[in-house]
């Protein structure tokens, strides 16, 4: 089994244990297409409505969020996109959260933590926009393989629960030699078939880590639901959102990275038509970006705003221009709302008197390390890091 | 037919003109008390889960929310609390949206503007919580009529919309001698046997109003629900909710208040057993407030951490206490999360060593104006803005 492309293969290529099997068609392997019997729509997690996604690949773990739905300052949890490299564990495992344990090393005193000492510890809270490595993938021109996102692959949410530092601090502080990543493990029960290496586990760089990193235990005010990683989730703010493992069974400090092919084989940027290789960039910080994300389709000539969202995981936002001719002039926008904090999205609007005829508008955003939105984005094997302002432009009618 | 308690009577002295006639009980007029067969449980609006609030007075439209739903830094939707004086209108108005009109008035060039409209104008978005003015009511110990409130009558949301001000620009600006409130009217349709006096509307100070309201088309990111006043709704961010009129109908600069009793005689604040009078204090801007949201009821012992939520309309909150011995000692909590603006609320958290045993913990905060909670608020005849810290208190059993 080709271990290169698993977002192509979605994940189902063990068996499924799940409700949901064969009412699923599935693309796995060497490309061989299994057509199951379709006797039902598949089942969405956690109540989702099928309406608000677009699902892609047939596979109710690659849900893109619709334009519309990223208009909020803070996206609606039942709005925001679901990604799942493997089935979800079992639902039972949010029965009593507080009894889930994380069990935590390269620290003085490694052991199992309770998500009910979480639940006892310093609580934080952070705004912070979620986005999948590959959300622009279907732009690159190249068919990058994996999942087909467009711009609706990405959320603002608010997270709470407790810093990573405090955790390592409270067993005792960081331990081992050459200490350099913070690795964590998800609690995915791995298909039959499957072999070690399919595991989901992501290795960061400690100092963020320290400096940031969250273990999750809600969000948006509510416990996290399965789908996005309850009972207990790390969240890197401004990291791309493989990084931030879900239903984490184990924490450690690391002075290597995982040897998961998550880790040394995906995720990691190079040239088209190149091989993976662990020496290449991984997907770590979130780059400059932003959307239109209204009007789309049609609208009546006269005086509207086009709004949209803007961030960076670099640094703070420092201003955002919209054009409505297809990149040929540029305005200035104007931000919306409360700042959340250097890692959540702004929304914007720009006025606009918008004349009968057919309009092309795009937005780019720069950030205070005076980052810029390029027009076409570093192209590369996998389709990740899409920031480009021309391919996600909207085409909009105007009467 | 009374017109001073139309709390305690609930809504229902006419017909209903709902789906759900039948399935209440109602307390009416004089004191009289309709039994109407219940056939079913009542039906909440907007799909809301009854196992999600308390259920006042068996109303549909008095839903307390749950303290442990008031953790977050913003409200879901889905467990901010309801509150309707009038029965709700058909949700058929959500239909189209855009063309819902709001008469406007007191301006150089009165017309009716439409949801559509307001559509294309700046956008403007602002946290702020949403209390009912009987928020603690059921904590006054004379017993004051109306709905029970405990904390629940409270959330923090985001509001989108246009500014109120920008509407009044467009339209040329006020228009009117001694032009002093601005009258917001609802969309609600009158039960049979209602005088026009039992309309929903409020007139608010024109300088507030035109310097902060907001006619608010969205709640955190999605469409205002019906049960929320949808398709739009004044808020006057720092205000009670009794003067964010739902389902906007008409807004109108005015010289005078309001003749409804709305205005006219119900929130009115005086003297316990003292009548109403257009003379009281009406129901403005919020109090500073807190209260405690965790640990409720049990918990071991050990280091644990002690939140709650404060706020105030008049300023920002510059610091809370935590007491965890009913008030004879108190210490600082941190201030917890982004700070969402003014009339938002913060969330707090202090870290206790719990020792075995019983406990009452409160919370005190104080604005940056200087002004504390009281451990008593005033005393006053209909329960309104409580805002004492004692009342509120959580007895909790450590073991």
């Amino acid at each position: 089994m080709s271990s290169e492309r698993p977002d192509r293969r979605g994940f189902l290529c063990g068996t499924l244990g799940a409700a949901a099997a064969g009412a699923w068609m599935t693309s796995c392997g060497d490309g061989a297409t299994t057509d199951e019997a379709v006797t039902e729509a598949p089942g969405l997690p956690d109540g989702l409505d099928p309406a608000d996604f677009q699902v892609h690949q047939e596979n109710p773990l690659v849900l893109e969020a619709k334009r519309e739905h990223q208009r909020g300052l803070v996206t609606p949890t039942d709005k925001v996109f679901v990604r799942g490299n493997l089935p979800l564990p079992p639902a039972s495992i949010l029965d009593d959260r507080a009894a889930w344990t994380v069990e935590v090393g390269g620290v003085a005193n490694p052991r199992a933590v309770t998500v009910g000492e979480l639940q006892r510890m310093r609580p934080i809270t952070v705004a912070a926009v979620l986005q999948c490595s590959g959300n622009g993938r279907k732009y690159f021109p190249h068919g990058a393989s994996g999942s087909p996102w467009g711009v609706g692959a990405a959320a603002n949410v608010i997270w709470s629960g407790v810093r990573v530092a405090d955790v390592v601090d409270a067993l005792g502080g960081p331990k081992g030699e050459g200490l350099k990543y913070l690795t964590g493990s998800g609690g995915e029960v791995l298909p039959e078939g499957f072999d070690d290496a399919a595991r989901a586990e992501r290795s960061v760089p400690m100092e963020r880590a320290l400096a940031e990193g969250i273990l999750a235990l809600q969000m948006n005010g509510e416990p996290l639901t399965l789908a996005h990683g309850g009972p207990v989730r790390l969240v890197v703010p401004g990291f791309y959102g493989v990084n931030n493992v879900k239903f984490v069974r184990a924490l450690a400090l690391t002075a290597e990275q995982s040897t998961v092919r998550m880790q040394q084989k995906s995720y990691r940027v190079r040239p088209v038509g190149e091989s993976s290789s662990p020496d290449q960039p991984s997907m770590y910080e979130m780059n400059v970006k932003s959307w239109i994300t209204g009007p789309l389709g049609t609208a009546a000539a006269g005086s509207l705003q086009v709004t949209g969202v803007a961030f960076s995981g670099e640094s703070p936002i420092e201003s955002v221009e919209v054009t409505t001719d297809g990149g040929a002039s540029w305005s200035r926008a104007e931000l919306v709302g409360p700042d959340l904090g250097r890692y959540a999205w702004r929304t914007f609007a720009y006025p606009w008197d918008a004349a009968a005829g057919t309009h092309v508008l795009a937005s780019r955003a720069t950030d205070r390390n005076g980052s810029v939105q390029p027009e076409t984005p570093p192209q590369n094997e996998r389709g990740y890091a899409h920031n480009g302002w021309r391919d996600p432009a909207v085409t909009v009618e105007i009467a």
